[in-house]
């Protein structure tokens, strides 16, 4: 549909309610003029964005495996981080890499950039590639514990089937990385 | 690592805090004990999950054009919505792509099951692959305005580089049907 034409169909703010604003995330609540003349609320989550990596080491997929709260489970995903205000993603796709696995890499090429969750959230997250690493310096967060290991394509596809490997970030990242060795590009 | 061995890095939780309870999304911030010892805090967010559909229709995917408010801007996005309390995906799945569509499908596959945003959400997203839809019943929610399109892969990754495209559920879509194409399976 042409963008003038979709214009009518914005939801236009008739009011912001400010609920929470937290360390890394904040939460409004909005109230929304609709195209037919009603109003409706939007509860909306603020996130810095993101970035994430897959990289690999001889051919295998840097991972980290680490417990995530909100899921009461641990997770086996692929290294990534928050951005900081105004940090580059790819500045912090690099620095995420090498304090979460000891690796640096070479070259990073941007796979996708996209928003997790639009519906209720505006994180967007970058995600990028490198497939060459080199030893650096593992630095993780004060509150970070990581197990890191390297696997293979049909390892990834285990822990997926286990439900290890279950996020949107990494799964996108194993499909990814079948096209690459189908393809021989993403 | 051995899942007893892992042990050792759960966050305990000390204590918990409900900032918010919405109509989609509710919050809350543990205080939770670290492996050291230390504490420190974490923003979750609670929702109730959500299904999607990659649909064909005469080869072509099915997409919804939308305002999200999260992110002040339209996206084009495959089929989807959140689960009632207690429903299985399978039926939110196909009740969402009917009726925000108004066609059908005669089989709905699990493409993958994953969470959006593991950091900081719960949130988990049912992926489904239909090959082949009938014409049903278009029923959009009250406050949901949509524009309906079938596209084809060539139109899916022009979308993505214009950036009206950039969900994960939907890249992730994309990716599947390159492998579908590829390989006959995803």
């Amino acid at each position: 549909m042409a963008q003038d034409e979709l214009k009518q169909w914005r939801e236009e703010t008739v009011s912001t309610e400010s609920i929470f604003d937290g360390k890394i995330i904040s939460l409004q609540v909005d109230t929304v003029a609709l195209p037919d003349g009603k109003t409706a609320t939007r509860e909306i989550v603020k996130h810095p964005g993101a970035a994430a990596v897959m990289a690999l080491l001889d051919g295998k997929l840097l991972v980290v495996e680490q417990f995530r709260k909100p899921l009461e489970k641990f997770q086996i995903e692929i290294p990534a981080g928050k951005l900081d205000p105004g940090e580059d993603p790819a500045v912090a796709a690099a620095r995420e890499l090498e304090e979460e696995t000891g690796y640096r890499a070479e070259e990073l090429k941007l796979v996708s950039a996209f928003y997790t969750s639009p519906g209720f959230a505006d994180e967007k997250l970058y995600l990028y590639f490198a497939d060459k690493v080199v030893p650096g310096t593992l630095n993780p967060d004060e509150d970070e514990f990581l197990q890191i290991e390297a696997i293979t394509l049909e390892q990834a596809e285990a822990y997926i089937a286990e439900g290890r490997i279950s996020d949107a970030k990494t799964i996108l990242a194993v499909y990814a990385w079948k096209l690459y060795l189908a393809n021989g590009s993403i």
